[in-house]
């Protein structure tokens, strides 16, 4: 039997492996991927991201377990910013392992974002298909920290959910930072804290004064004691439920898998540079210029594009630079 | 004479002119820059982020003032993530105008990232290369808010400066965050108010654990009354001049300019095929695919990768898919 109908058997360890060979960019990968595709596109996304300390995992979690109590499969990718400082999140990961981990129907995968500069893991994307796949109801992809993973999980989720805390003026960073735009809904956690009301009024008194986009829902919880999980699990499948409704999740999903595509065109595109010498040699030209002065990077970046596009083996030539002086 | 050599004269409305028509990307920007670039590559410039409400813009405008008294000229361009919730940062702005905006050696400008989806503003790099031809000898790159931009900073910047403060627990976020994998100098201003030493005891000891890099250097400021800002002044110049002596800052620039090509060509890429009918119908057929399950997005990205290196005209026809079924 194959990897990949193990893994739609149910095999777990079968899982496991799937989910590192496509995260290692296996050479297997692409075949794996293939022969699990026709299976991906049932499972329910849903990001969630928010500052440090809200208390993510909690409630990433509970609502685990709540829609675990509902019947569903879950699957949870926790994407951690691989810093060599972040033994923190690791520890978290354990915590949460002993709750929910014992359960056959979740499957918990961290993930280190190595190279990213910040951004979401390269690999969330195959991950969350091979969970997919594997038939899993929904999958819960969480980051971990502060950076671009916490504005890309939109590239990712059929839904996004911001976690806020009254805590450390999480509600005025999280307006300064374009948080809010991509919130389809807004949970604000440890809501036993002084300070919870004041962050929703807050919250809710800036959308009324931005006429850029309709308020997002807003609810209230306290993870660690169970409060609010099941409204705020209401109003994620309400989100996507509507989506759907309106035709809205094919177009959203679309939009996403151009972007998608497009990264993946740049990567190939880099990989097949980095095993061209001639084309390498060609840019180091280039970046020379650019750094005598003697040519801008926007036309740099107009020859190679028509380099690239004149086809294989033309083009390899030196062609006059616009600005050669 | 042309606009080119207006900002190179020194005309600060020229210069400003020059910003906003390579900001709009306006089609006068391409020659524009092809006319500044011999000029460019002088400027040292300094990259400045951290959380919000650390002090940066203080700290960014006592340093430009310290450089000022040196007998520098600076630039400052102010990223700012464009929410529509930010009145705070542009009030900001407004304040640090009153303080130095008036000294003629001194050009701010603020920069609203727009769609760049917490990214750092697409123009941010040319908007640099236009301070550096106008002659700035220093130009200082601040990044406003969470997000991406943090930790893209790197990309426009010879020396990056991470800020933090001894309030609401900045340490532990921006070591979870990967800000401090990206900091050549780590600045903790607000040192006098109580934690500072704390906060610097807790960031060289994760160095120390830490065998990935050498630490950065540690200064501690109070912007706000101007303690230490000749120290952190002198520690950035100490870095430039080392990454010059070493010979790294050329190849530490080289790098920046691959990054940078790359996008660029990205840009255009997607610029050439919102032109191209063709093209924008040959993707949709494969998103069509990919989300009926038919064709992964990795294979979708070989064949459209394929096409374009086929040349223009060529490889329009839909060639099979690897999964057609």
């Amino acid at each position: 039997m194959s990897l990949a109908a193990q893994v739609q058997s149910g095999d777990r360890r079968a899982l496991s492996r799937a989910i590192t060979c496509v995260e290692n960019g296996d050479p297997e990968a692409r075949g794996l991927l293939e022969e699990l595709y026709p299976r991906v596109g049932k499972a329910r996304r849903i990001g969630f991201t928010g500052p440090p300390g809200v208390g993510k995992s909690t409630l990433v979690s509970e609502l685990a377990r709540h829609w675990r109590a509902a019947g569903k499969t879950v699957g949870i990718v926790a994407v951690d910013p691989s810093s060599p400082f972040t033994g923190g999140a690791l520890l978290g990961d354990r915590i949460r392992m002993n709750a929910i981990g014992t359960d056959p129907g979740v499957f918990i995968r961290s993930m280190a974002t190595r190279g990213a500069l910040g951004g979401l893991a390269r690999a969330t994307y195959d991950v969350c298909d091979v969970l997919d796949a594997a038939g899993k109801d929904v999958v819960l992809v969480e980051t971990v920290g502060v950076g671009q993973s916490e504005i890309e999980i939109v590239r990712v989720a059929d839904t996004t959910v911001v976690i806020l805390s009254p805590e450390s003026g999480d509600g005025v960073q999280a307006m300064k930072s374009g948080l809010m735009e991509i919130a389809d809904v807004i949970v604000i956690n440890k809501a036993d804290r002084p300070g919870a009301d004041a962050l929703e009024t807050q919250i809710r008194s800036s959308f009324e004064l931005s006429t850029s986009r309709r308020p997002p829902e807003l609810v209230q919880t306290a993870a660690a004691t169970g409060k609010g999980i099941a409204e705020a699990a209401s109003a994620i499948e309400a989100h996507t439920e509507k989506l759907e409704k309106d035709g809205a999740l094919r177009d959203h999903r679309a939009a996403r898998l151009r972007f998608r595509i497009g990264r993946l065109v740049e990567e190939a595109l880099s990989r097949r540079l980095s095993h061209d010498a001639a084309a390498a040699a060609w840019l180091d030209e280039r970046v020379d210029r650019v750094l005598a002065g003697r040519m801008t990077p926007g036309d740099a970046a107009e020859e190679m594009l028509d380099r690239l596009t004149a086809g294989p083996g033309r083009g390899t030539a030196p062609r006059p630079a616009r600005l050669a002086r």
